[in-house]
């Protein structure tokens, strides 16, 4: 299994905190060895860096936790293989354009007896996950030629994960750099951070940071990840089936299956 | 304008020199304030870095250099704006999948009155370079629904080339992360190294390398500039007009419209 990072804001806001205690999963406090990945949409446009290798081995980890890239959007994920080889082209988040956006995806979990028809969108690699979004960007493509808002669009990609969940476990985070959609069928826990802000301790690493001194009092920023990143804060759990739709830190839609 | 570097090689080779002398030109020695991306294949995934910021200021272009990445397939390229304002969006080299492959593109030169019809690839920034990128690969998706070798694929690459070079200056570097193709209209240089391996100097920063400590006997390496990079050894310029097919270092074909 693999381990979530989103972020949703409504300022460019840096993930460094979150992503710090992510990466100690991978191959520190947590299993995941297979390496990692983190989109920043800039604007329309999208940072990605990744790496095959475990995130604590990894020099571009190194780089990431010390260059605080801002941004509005975050996808990131660190990866425990089940299915495809570990490699870059199987490393998450995956990115494809989408009707003159770049729409990103990771996924957690994992997919049986799963054969997508092929259809515009390919993969690359050969994991579940890509096979997946693949298939989510050839539905909307088929359902929608040209570029419709995010709300005719949620039918489609919550009937998309609807079928994949019959497969397995699929848990996920989807972003076109604008909004953010998550979906769950397992594990997904969030928390929206928002004035009066305070101190967060990282589970995983012994490191607090006191959101007060990094803030306006008009921040709202909701972190997303599969398991709770800090000890000291409640954190809300997406339920089974559940899905959200995300636009600068806030749930602007939000529905179960 | 703007500067290019490719890398065809027959063994995983780090780009580290070459890169080091194309990122003086980003601010140092050259005029090219406006950003630089560089895209490294390894097996059918590609990294791929960018940054909107000068490169001789950037802190990704710092990690790149200190951090040798090997690859057979680079597409590196530094930019200064004409059209399209300086954001990560606009920033090369471009990617997209095709077939099952990513595809990489950079861009040196200028197209007029470059309006093409809109269609499955559409450009996320507002550069004339995406906007050919995206027309190249819907001619491409048009001609061939699926898959074909590039032999096949070639009359349709240099078709597309020799359109947008009515409209005005186009050298391009192309690849799927097997193949690299290369189109000239004004100004395109490359070497190839193979042994004997001698030093190489580079015209842009005080540093010398001797090939013949990093490499083996069987190593073909070729790097593609639009000037030439180093000043003690023989570029060969490529002919306005002048197309180029790279496989492993070595040119595979050739043709001039």
């Amino acid at each position: 299994m693999c381990e979530l990072l989103g972020m949703s804001a409504n300022v460019p806001t840096d993930i460094v905190f979150s992503f710090t205690g992510l990466m100690q999963r991978g191959g520190g406090t947590g299993p995941h060895r297979d390496g990692w990945g983190i989109a920043f949409y800039e604007g329309r446009g999208v940072r990605l860096f990744q790496d095959p290798r475990a995130s604590i081995d990894s020099e571009v980890a190194r780089l990431v936790q010390n260059y605080p890239i801002k941004s509005e959007t975050v996808i990131g994920h660190i990866r425990q293989a089940n299915v495809g080889k570990v490699c870059l082209s199987n490393t998450h988040p995956f990115v494809r354009e989408l009707g003159g956006r770049y729409w990103t995806f990771a996924h957690n979990g994992q997919l049986a007896d799963f054969h997508p028809e092929p259809g515009w969108y390919r993969p690359v690699g050969d994991t579940d996950s890509e096979a997946a979004f693949c298939d989510l960007l050839n539905r909307v493509r088929q359902a929608f030629p040209e570029p419709v808002p995010v709300e005719v669009l949620l039918p489609t990609l919550v009937r998309a994960c609807d079928a994949y969940r019959q497969k397995g476990v699929f848990n996920c985070l989807l972003s076109d750099g604008d909004w953010l959609f998550t979906f769950c069928t397992s594990k997904l826990a969030w928390i929206t951070r928002r004035a009066p802000f305070g101190p967060a301790r990282l589970r995983d690493a012994d490191l607090t940071v006191d959101f007060q001194a990094e803030t306006t009092p008009d921040d709202v920023v909701t972190v997303i990840a599969t398991e709770p990143l800090t000890d000291n804060e409640d954190w809300n759990l997406q339920q089974s089936g559940e899905w959200m739709l995300w636009w600068r830190g806030e749930i602007v839609d939000q529905g179960r299956v």
